[in-house]
């Protein structure tokens, strides 16, 4: 079943530990078959030197384990939290890469303060509100992927233009239009949390770029007058 | 003599470079039989790259050689106090891994500012005191071990669900059920130290992270209620 | 057409993520061959892994193609400027490495603290103005080269001295005499501006290197008396 | 001549690009015979990767050649000047390291924060003054090895018990019984330099280790009492 799924979602997820974005198995990548509503995700706590394809879970979007011996990963719900909310992403992950976590623990959302952030996030990455502890004790995981969608409807985001977050106290989740793109994201999101916390101890002054800035290098990878790469590769 | 304990010990050893916890010969691990009382060691000033199983020292839990040609290493008076008073532990980890260093020589407890740390180490992770001069000057190595005793003493802390510890200007060591497990704790110790360094440098005035998150995030690995991972692969 | 250019060419490119100065696709190096007037130059979002010396496009000094199927880096109108700007030079790289990234989008200038620096820059490494709103929206890459030269200009700078420059919240250009000495100056950029960041850390009072210091470093690599190196190797 | 002497100075050499000690040609070592006083160094300008041993130069204590068809490292004299300075050394390394560097640019000496650094250098590593116009204009080179002296002289330090310095604006020199000592020093300071680096960000107002301490850590690694390591791999 979903054989190619498969196939993607174990390649991103075993690029992980290539791109530096995990430690031991704090991460987990997922791809959604919108046809079927399928999700295929990361078993729970496997080594990703030792994880096959036949060791991904297949789950439908309320989390009924499909296919698989393994349990799903238990970040599961917050994925199916996403790919219901939205409609328009192929692949989810989470990791908690160094530099995105500690802008995550520091509770502050991530302006944009370069080109390389404009590249592919349009505008200040969000940072969600705590969870009350009546979320954290029903329900925690469900929770977060709520706590997620409440940030992007609040502030009016759109998740494909804004394909990551970072969840308060906890770790970034980043997603795409397939598994691959989703960990793409997350590469360029622990890059440019990196650089701004590097740009804000040289300048705390530092402000966002300008709007014409951010428009022109988002929109020139993006949407209909993009003329970044080559006309078979864009997307 | 303990052959399977020889491996583990070996491994764990040699694993030390592999995560970069270790610069030259600055780290040990070591493993009890508890059966026996008898504890494997690395030994003294040999380069990780040279290590076999047969240098590995054997000493009981006082300290007296039971087989081995070499010097145990010169902290394993440290190792045998931690051993005597920490009866549930099976693996202990000494390295100067420079995250975890610094906030040693910075003299500072490592609060729980995100779910990375909770996931395993149950609240701020802490900082010894000074050893005192006269501690310094007689049996400085076992004295170590004694001020972490005390810390765990005085602070009502189960070794089990801290298992780790800075040593005031000095370093940190770690413990675990095993010596793998040992090390697992101190790369996460490593990571958790670089986080919050990062952490505080955005926002100087973070607080901790929540009892219930704290609480969520360790009870959800750890204990009869725990479910993440396979259950064939918890502990 | 240009093959000993595009080897080079494609060697420099290649060199970048060895160096690790670009993530995914985010810089290009271009070469001059200055009889023709032609410039060979990376393609627009093609993977270093899988790029061959076929696929590099060659232009001239207007931007029109001369050879190759595919379309050339967005950031070629910028390499131009500085080619028909800058005579002396035969090579430019753009990267987004992360120190001389931070640097640019802290809109800050580097200045020479030490004699790492100084072997290579012969002082202060400038950072542009803010480009206009009508420069970002009209023929941006262009402007972009633009304000570099300006850049040059008001302050009387020599290229051939000060062969690298921070574009303001964006990401730095290096030149030099081929393509491959200006990736060893995007190296230096990149290691010099980790160092400056640092020691600012340490001492936010500390002053630029003396004039004298400056000639001295600059000078013994670099002009009539240079004296360092092997006679043949000098460049 | 002297081929046992010129395996260990290749070998030192060859190791510093492995433990990212420098970056291109920053970086030399030497080694000397002290029954000749002949001194084996590094070419100048000559890359590691294709560095052979009959690239290497010998020279005598006032810099004549006595071998060798390349330049040597331009940094001769400052490693001559401290051959002559410190009978007891037998190798000497100078890099650009990025951490040692930057406390250099800063001009301030690094403090015993912790055991790491007091296993080595036995107290505060120095940092030279700055040198003088009239010093950087004539025999620069020279004169660098002489405020080295220097700062020895004046502040009564052994060279034996702390085998590194800090010149300011420039970089370290750190040396020991052979080349491979040396280069064993510059690890351990350059891991030194950004642990304290770290510390001192997380708490500004830190002392440095107690004497006792300090006389613990290095006296155990040390001289006549000395207990680390095995015994025949002493030094």
């Amino acid at each position: 079943m979903l054989e190619q799924l498969k196939a993607e979602v174990l390649e991103a997820n075993l690029s992980l530990p290539k791109y530096r974005l995990v430690t031991f198995t704090w991460g987990n990548v997922s791809g959604i078959d919108r046809e079927t509503g399928y999700v295929v995700i990361k078993p729970s706590g496997v080594e990703y030197g030792e994880m096959t394809a036949e060791d991904l879970v297949v789950v439908d979007l309320d989390g009924t384990v499909v296919e698989g011996d393994l349990r799903p990963s238990s970040d599961t719900p917050t994925h199916l939290a996403l790919y219901r909310a939205f409609p328009d992403i192929g692949g989810i992950v989470h990791t908690h890469s160094p530099w995105a976590t500690s802008w995550a623990q520091a509770g502050l959302p991530l302006p944009a303060l370069g080109t390389t952030h404009a590249d592919y996030f349009y505008g200040e990455i969000p940072c969600t509100r705590e969870l009350t502890e009546r979320e954290v004790e029903t329900n925690y995981e469900l929770e977060t992927g709520r706590v997620i969608v409440e940030t992007y409807q609040k502030n009016g985001l759109d998740p494909t233009a804004m394909p990551g977050v970072l969840v308060k106290n906890h770790a970034p989740f980043c997603w795409g239009e397939d598994a691959q793109q989703a960990v793409h994201h997350a590469v360029v999101l622990e890059e440019a949390a990196k650089m701004a916390f590097i740009t804000y101890q040289l300048n705390p002054d530092v402000r966002p770029i300008s709007q014409c800035l951010l428009d022109k290098h988002y929109l020139r990878k993006h949407g209909a007058n993009a003329y970044y790469g080559q006309k078979e590769k864009r997307g």
